[in-house]
C-alpha cells in the first residue's frame, strides 16, 4: 500500500464504513455496513467481559465539581473537555462536562455502593460515547472528538492483590479479542510521563500501522488507591477498620475498528475477518437466460442451508455484470465468495473464492458436507488473517543495540524498535526529543549491559516508535 | 396499590435496576438487572425493526446552524436545548446543541445521500442518548434530563404513499413491540397543537399507569415535506425533475421500561414477562444437612438442562432462609421459581411458582418434558400478563355522553374517557382548560351527533385524559 493515509480515508467511503462529511470537525456518522461490523466487534468482546463483569450505563454529563476532584486527573484532561453551559435559555448554575471517560462519574456512585467488603469486588463494564476537544488534525475512528464506541470497564477490590490480578484479567480479556479480530499487538509498561492520569500505572497494547506508526488500541489501568481517596470509596474490613478500596479500569475504543481495517486491507479494498464481517459469504449466481430457474433454484437452496447454519450469508442477484459484483464484494473484505453458473451444477461442483489469499477452488458440491467444509473454511481464513498480521508485527519489531541505529531503524523501516533503557524519565524523555520518537513504554525482560542512550545499568527492555 | 409514585420510586431501587442518587438532576444510572431487562427490550425491538430498517449511528452533537434551519421544529425544542460553549478552555465559534432528536443530525446528510430515485427509499435507525432541559419536577424513565434510549427510525420515501405505508408500519412495529413486552396502549392521532414540531401528523401511543394518568409511550411521525424542503433533501424522478422527498419519523423511549414496570407490578415487586426477565427462571434448591449432594446433584442437572434449551435460567445457593430467597426473587420479578427438596426427588415431583398468578404447582418430574413444560408456562406467562395489562386498559376507558361526566369521571376513576369532537382546536383547547385534562388526540370512527363541549357536529372520537 503506497499511501496508507488516502487509502484509509478511501476504504472508508468505498466499503460503506463511515461518512465523514458530518458537519462538525472530528464527527463522522457510521453507516449500515460499518455499524454492522462495529456490532459484531463489540458482541466478541462483550462475551469475553460478561463471563466476569456485569453490564451498566452512567450518566453522560459529569458536573465540574465531580471532574474536579482529582487534581492530577483533571489536569490530563482539563485542555480538551466541551463543556456544556446552558440550558435552553438559561446560564446552568454549574457547567456539565461531557465525559473525556467515566471515573469521575462512576466513584461518587462507588462510594455510596460500598460499605463493607461484602460489597466487593465491583466489576462493571459500559460501551458509550465520550468526547474530547481535540486541536490536532482530526482522522475518522483514528484521532476524533466524538468517540462513539468507548468500552470501559471499572473495578474495585479489597486487596492490592486482587487488583493487579483484575489487570491480569484485563489483558488476558483484550489478548482474546484482539486475537479473535486478527488485529496484532505488542504490550508493554507506558511510562511514568505517559501512564493514565491519576493511575499508579498504565499498561498499553500497540499495533503497527501499515504506514509504520503504532496504534495504542487498549489500555489496563492500575489505578491503587488514588480516586479511592479522592471519591472516599472505603469499606470496612474483618476488624472494623475503613479502609481504602483498589481499583483498575480499561477501556477500548474506535480505534480498534480502525486497527481492523488497517491490519488487513489491500489494494482491492477491506478484508475482514469471518468474526465481523456483516456477511462471511456472498453467493453470486451466474445467470444465461435460458437457464435462469436451474440456477436460482441451486443457489436459494444453498443460501438457505448455509443461514440456517448460522453462516452469515448473502445472495447476490442483481442484473449487473458478474464482474462488477466480485469487485464489490472484495472492496467491502466479504471472506468467502461462491459463484454457481449452469455449467457448475452440471458438474456438481461450485466455485469458491477465498478473499484473504484470492485462491479460488473449484469444490465437489455435496449438501451433507458443503457447510462444514464452510465453516472450516472460516476457520482457516480467521487464522490465515491472525497469522499474517501476527507476522507483519512481528517482522516490523526491530532490536537495536546501537544509539545511532534509533532513529534510522525508525525513518527507514517506521515499526517498532526495542533496546536495552535505564527506565530514567531525564533520559527517556531525552531520547523522544533528540530522535523525535516516542517511548511506548517497557517490558520486563532479563536484561544486562547498559542503557542504549545514557550508558547507565540498564533495567528493562524499551519500546520505541512513531505513533499516532 | 395505594400509592404508585412512591412504589413506582420505591421498585428502582429494591428490584435494583437503577440509581437516581447520580449527582445531576434527572439523570441516573442504570443498574445491572436494569440494563438487562433494557438490553432484553431492546433486543425485542431491533429484530422487529432489522427486518426492514439499517442501524446506523449519528454525532451526539449538532451545531447551530443545523438545529436553528427549520424554524417550527427549533421553537418547539429551544426551551430546553442544552448547549456546550467551551472547548477546553476555549470559547466555540459556533455553540453545538446535545441532540434532543436526531432530525437536524441527521437530515443534512440525507441531503448528500439522496440523488436520484434509486437513492430512495432510506430506512435507517439508532439507539442513542438525547437530551433535554427538563425544568419541571424529574422521574426517572419517565421525565428526565438524559434519555439513555431513545430508539428513533428515520425514513425518506419518493412518493406521499410511500411514507403513509411506512406510518402504517411503524405502528404496526411499536403495537406488536408492546404486545411482546405486554404492555397496553391506546392509539390515537395528536391534535395539531400537540402534534411533533414540524410534522404533518402524530400518531401516538398511549398507557393508562396505575394512577389513572396516562404515560405517552411511542410516537410516529409524517413528516411531509417540510424538512425536505428545509434541508434540500430532493432527487430526480424518471422525467429528470427534481422533487422534495417525503419522510417519516418514529420513536420510543426510557419510558418503554417505565411502561413495563408499571403495567405489571404488585405489592410484592416487579413482574417481568418472560422475554425481558434477566432469569426467566430461578432453581432454589432447598438444602438439609445430610441430603445436600442429592439435592445439588439434581439441581445442578436441571439449571444445565434448561440452560442448554435456552431457557434463562439461575440457581441461588446461598446460604440464607429460603424464604428471604423467595421475597427476593418475586421482588425483582422472575417469572418461574423451582424449588427442590429432599422429599421432592424421592417424590419426583418439583414445585413450580408462577410470579404472574402467585399460584403454585406440584410436577410431576420427567426429564424429557420438563423443558416443554417450562416453555409452555413462560408462554402462558406472557399471554396471561398481556390479557390482565390489555383488560385494565380497557376497563380504564370510559365513553361518555355528557360534558359534566368529563371532569368527574377522570377525577374519580382515572383513565381515558372517549367522547364526541368537532375536532376544533378552540373548542379542544377550551376543555383542555376548563377541566384540566388533556386532550391526547382522535380515533376515526362512525361518529353521528355534536361535539360534548361546543355542540357543532361531530368529527371524530376523542381520547381524553391527565397525562405525566
Amino acid at each position: 500500500m503506497k499511501n496508507f493515509s488516502q487509502w484509509f480515508h478511501d476504504i472508508l467511503e468505498e466499503a460503506e464504513l463511515m461518512d465523514a462529511r458530518y458537519p462538525i470537525k472530528g464527527m463522522s456518522v457510521w453507516l449500515p455496513r460499518g455499524f454492522q461490523i462495529r456490532k459484531y466487534a463489540l458482541k466478541a468482546l462483550q462475551e469475553l467481559l460478561d463471563e466476569d463483569h456485569d453490564e451498566v450505563l452512567f450518566p453522560m454529563l459529569i458536573p465540574e465539581s465531580e471532574l474536579a476532584k482529582e487534581a492530577i486527573h483533571v489536569k490530563g484532561f482539563e485542555e480538551e473537555v466541551y463543556w456544556v453551559t446552558q440550558g435552553g435559555k438559561r446560564e446552568l448554575n454549574e457547567q456539565l462536562a461531557l465525559r473525556p471517560t467515566s471515573e469521575t462519574s462512576m466513584y461518587p456512585m462507588f462510594s455510596l455502593w460500598v460499605r463493607s467488603h461484602m460489597d466487593l469486588p465491583i466489576k462493571v463494564y459500559q460501551t458509550v460515547n465520550t468526547f474530547r476537544y481535540e486541536t490536532k488534525h482530526t482522522r475518522p475512528l483514528i484521532r476524533v472528538r466524538e468517540i462513539t464506541t468507548f468500552n470501559e470497564t471499572h473495578t474495585v477490590h479489597a486487596t492490592k492483590e486482587e487488583a493487579e490480578e483484575e489487570v491480569k484479567t484485563g489483558i488476558e480479556i483484550y489478548k482474546q479479542f484482539f486475537d479473535e479480530l486478527a488485529i496484532p499487538y505488542s504490550i508493554c509498561r507506558r511510562p511514568e510521563w505517559d501512564k493514565f492520569p491519576g493511575s499508579d500505572y498504565t499498561m498499553a497494547f500497540d499495533m503497527i500501522m501499515p504506514d509504520g506508526k503504532t496504534l495504542q488500541i487498549g489500555t489496563v489501568h492500575n489505578l491503587g488507591t488514588t480516586f479511592a481517596k479522592t471519591f472516599d470509596i472505603t469499606f470496612e474490613n474483618d476488624e472494623g477498620e475503613h479502609e481504602y478500596a483498589y481499583q483498575t479500569c480499561y477501556g477500548l475504543s474506535d480505534r480498534v475498528i480502525a486497527a481492523l481495517i488497517a491490519a488487513h486491507g489491500d489494494e482491492k479494498g477491506l478484508k475482514l475477518p469471518p468474526v465481523v464481517a456483516p456477511e462471511q459469504v456472498v453467493i453470486i449466481p451466474i445467470i444465461f437466460k435460458e437457464k435462469e430457474d436451474i440456477v436460482l433454484d441451486f443457489t436459494n437452496k444453498l443460501e438457505q442451508l448455509l443461514k440456517s447454519n448460522g453462516i452469515r450469508t448473502k445472495q447476490d442477484k442483481r442484473d449487473i455484470r458478474a464482474g462488477k459484483k466480485y469487485y464489490e464484494w472484495e472492496q467491502r473484505g466479504l471472506p468467502i465468495r461462491i459463484e454457481v453458473g449452469p455449467r457448475d451444477i452440471e458438474n456438481k461442483t461450485i466455485v469458491v473464492n477465498r478473499r484473504d489469499t484470492g485462491e479460488k477452488e473449484f469444490v465437489d458440491y455435496d449438501e451433507t458436507t458443503i457447510v462444514e467444509y464452510i465453516k472450516n473454511l472460516l476457520d482457516d481464513i480467521s487464522e490465515n488473517m491472525r497469522n499474517e498480521a501476527n507476522k507483519f508485527q512481528e517482522e516490523k519489531t526491530y532490536p537495536v543495540e546501537k544509539l545511532e541505529q534509533v532513529k534510522k531503524t525508525i525513518n527507514k523501516k517506521g515499526g517498532i524498535i526495542t533496546c536495552n533503557w535505564c527506565g530514567q524519565t531525564d533520559c527517556g524523555k531525552d531520547m523522544e526529543e533528540k530522535f523525535d520518537i516516542d517511548i511506548l513504554g517497557t517490558q520486563d525482560a532479563d536484561v544486562s549491559g547498559e542503557c542504549i542512550n545514557c550508558g547507565n545499568p540498564a533495567q528493562s527492555k524499551v519500546l520505541i516508535s512513531k505513533t499516532y
